[in-house]
């Protein structure tokens, strides 16, 4: 079961996202079917219930099916449904790695540029857009748009000073992020933000997947490019590891439930091509992670 | 007048900080004065209402002392009052601009240093303090700790693509931050994010001052540690101004009321001493601005 924040019929909710590619409306069904306490309206809250929320969410699910309670099921290509981004609001800035795989470290530079402690920037809140939603080329501010294909982390459990091997306890669960990014501004700026927030930079989802259903360390990862393979890898491959990130990201600083940590990127940006095959009007981007899904883009046209 | 985030008796509301330090409850005022609408319950709300929320403001203060309705008036070193920051949490990260004065880009490095083009990073919103509470050292994660003292825009309409001309018609106010800084982190991760985002790593307040009430563009900045003056300059010595900062910011990317965009630090920071003035447990930081006021806090004991 993934959980995914969707719009019915101008209600915003959380959705449980089943294997076959159907939602259930929890909140709708958690109704009737009666559960100890209402259903979160946003997936901030969700999180913070954490194990409480999932385990009544499953129940949900079980009862809506058994029952077939179809008024509660959705396909998720109806055309009544939206999925949004989990998150379509962070509270925060996402935050980051950036060069965390030796292979994209090197195609932005060289050997040199290998980090020896992780790097870490953070993007607008307002960047967010969700599965199938148009990136904006924003093509009067650069002339260098990028993708970047990511695993991002969701934070369950507040903490900080989090050990590596106490990391898994305060993870929520997985998503897909394309850190989006504009080559031109972020190295003009020398600081990443501005060049990696511009409005529609952060598409993400298409769903949560709970962290129990997952090992975070053996994920595979791909980005197409209008069907062209342009990033293959393994998290195996990341320089830092995604309890070491939150080990180093936590130290001094208080994470909170809800929070996102996009892991980096492999190598094959556009940037890393010669001559460089950046995004164009109507290019279309798929990342995609077994056990997560796909996260589709297109760039908007002119 | 100024606007103040307050906690009395356990109640958290906007108050109205006048001329003699008086602490004005718009709330309770309000109620009984009677308003044409409820006063917003937070910060960010009452920036969102703009000139209409300004305005009634006002004239609950005029209300409340012409008929010396005390009971709505608090001395602001009354016991029983806590003034907060101003946004005590920010929606999305705090924006700062580094190296924004020639001579601090010059004591971080050399001439060279001197930035062509803005340089923007941010700081986790849970980083923010209240004037008077206390920095927490983080001895364990790092042995530089730092002051910036800087002058902080609030914004307060949303837009994107702001042209400098029409960037004061998007200021809602200003007020001072602490753009407190681990030096060693700040180098070791490269981006700053990092070494700026220690919990109770922003110190904000005490007060917003709307724009209608200050020029933001001839404003003196002193910064002292334990009464020694270590900063002092004008923010006509920006390199880039607050207009040129909004309207580079806002390139492609939205902003929104209660945005905060910390303008830069000058030179006198403590690394830019040989050897460098470190801050220490019990030392006292207070950022002075003619028209603002003072922000004032004291590294906690190990």
């Amino acid at each position: 079961m993934k959980l995914a924040t969707v719009t019915m019929n101008n209600r915003t909710l959380i959705a449980a996202l089943v294997d076959d590619g159907k939602l259930i409306d929890l909140e709708a069904a958690g109704q009737e079917k009666g559960t100890t306490a209402p259903v979160p309206k946003t997936m901030i809250e969700a999180i913070k219930q954490g194990d409480r929320f999932l385990a009544e969410a499953k129940e949900i699910v079980n009862w809506t099916l058994e029952q077939k309670k179809a008024e509660f099921v959705y396909a998720i290509d109806d055309k009544n449904v939206k999925v949004q981004a989990p998150i379509p609001r962070p509270a925060k800035n996402i935050m980051c790695a950036g060069k965390n795989y030796a292979e994209h470290a090197k195609e932005m530079g060289s050997e040199a540029d290998i980090p020896t402690d992780p790097i870490i920037f953070t993007k607008s809140p307002t960047t967010v857009i969700a599965n199938h939603d148009e990136i904006n080329p924003h093509r009067d501010v650069t002339e260098s748009l990028d993708y970047e294909g990511e695993i991002a982390v969701i934070i369950g459990k507040q903490g900080k000073n989090i050990k590596a091997e106490h990391a898994n306890d305060h993870i929520y669960g997985y998503t897909l992020l394309n850190d989006v990014t504009a080559r031109d501004v972020q190295k003009r700026h020398k600081q990443f933000f501005l060049g990696k927030s511009f409005d529609t930079f952060s598409p993400m989802g298409p769903a949560i997947v709970p962290k129990e259903e997952l090992d975070g360390q053996h994920l595979s990862l791909r980005t197409y490019v209008n069907n062209d393979l342009r990033q293959e890898t393994t998290t195996e491959n990341m320089i830092f590891s995604i309890p070491q990130l939150i080990e180093i990201i936590s130290r001094g600083m208080t994470l909170e439930p809800g929070d996102i940590i996009a892991t980096g990127t492999p190598a094959g940006v556009g940037a890393g091509f010669n001559p460089p095959k950046f995004l164009q009007p109507g290019d279309k981007v798929v990342i995609e992670v077994d056990g997560i899904g796909q996260l589709q883009n297109t760039v908007a046209p002119d």
